[in-house]
């Protein structure tokens, strides 16, 4: 089971790494990081790079691809040879998958229209015009198309994914691996639960990461 | 205000990424990967590569040290190179934190000693036997040194730095735009709660990841 997750300048690292880890160890997964160009990737605060191990090219026929989020989206919205490509292997994936602005990229490409999907809370007007029903809640499977919420989403996604892919027994143990028994120290993770001036401010803000 | 990241062969990624996409984008912050080497440093599934940009030695003073942990912390623990520089950094830093099996290697810099920490819940006797006080927790502030649980504890950890470092309003900004609102398709994230079989079985195997 081969699970390319895609990476571009500016993507949002968490958005990756969350579902990676859930779905790395799954019996027979073979996670590969795939780029334009192999190499080092930079991210959007631009202290962290990780590594494409190979080509878009270089990897045609991929069981799961997913898409990770970042605050400029649009490069990518704009970018043929990423459109290509995910159009491509979307002909034969089990999985197509994205978190947080990860979507966006995939509505571009065409795959999410008429579908039900989610986003970064700030992009939920912008999944909306590329004619998806962006719908508010935390992880969203239509058919094989699963999509996340913004950043840290992906993690509750990635989980229920594995237990799609290898039943729920194996997620549940995944989830005590990740001793994921999440215990914020504040409440303020969703637009309805955060200091109203807090989500107006970051409303107003052009580019939120993710 | 310098976070210096540890990196090392067979790292859990999430360790990192967490707590890193938590303070990266606080007021003044500088990441830096550091390693014994710069460059790609594989993680524990062996299909992911963080960069290194920063040597040890180019690291003498940072603010911030985390340490993330991996199943295989017993490499750090006897590796000389990486408990002198803990030393060394620790004597100047802010904060000293640690993901996971992370506080092992602190643990055995001697950093940690005679104070309360935590760990991956499966190396909770490791951690004792290092002369901690190891206590179940969710993550854990005894002075300057802060660790967490298990791999996904160090976002919570992290949220929880970033409030200390930065104040409230700030660590809530950060969880709204990481959009951190938890929703684990399953509740099995501790000993406590997931199936007692599931959790027999990772207490016997070794080398629990985190």
């Amino acid at each position: 089971m081969q699970i390319a997750i895609l990476l571009y300048e500016h993507f949002t690292a968490l958005d990756a790494v969350g579902p990676y880890d859930t779905l790395a160890g799954l019996p027979g997964a073979q996670p590969v990081f795939v780029a334009e160009r192999r190499g080092p990737v930079r991210n959007d605060s631009g202290s962290l790079q990780l590594v494409a191990e190979a080509t878009l090219e270089e990897v045609a026929r991929p069981d799961v691809v997913l898409v990770p989020g970042g605050p400029f989206p649009a490069e990518q919205q704009k970018n043929p040879e990423v459109l290509a490509w995910l159009r491509a292997v979307d002909a034969t994936t089990t999985w197509t998958t994205s978190v947080c602005t990860g979507s966006l990229i995939l509505g571009s490409a065409g795959l999410l229209t008429g579908r039900r999907a989610t986003t970064h809370w700030t992009a939920m007007d912008d999944l909306r015009a590329l004619g998806v029903e962006a719908v508010d809640e935390r992880y969203v499977f239509d058919g094989k198309y699963v999509t996340a919420a913004g950043v840290s989403a992906g993690i509750d996604m990635g989980l229920a994914l594995a237990g799609r892919i290898a039943g729920d027994a194996t997620a549940q143990t995944v989830q005590l691996m990740l001793q994921y028994d999440p215990q914020p120290p504040y409440d303020s993770g969703s637009p309805h639960k955060a200091p109203a001036e807090l989500t107006a401010r970051m409303r107003q803000e052009a580019g939120a990461p993710g």
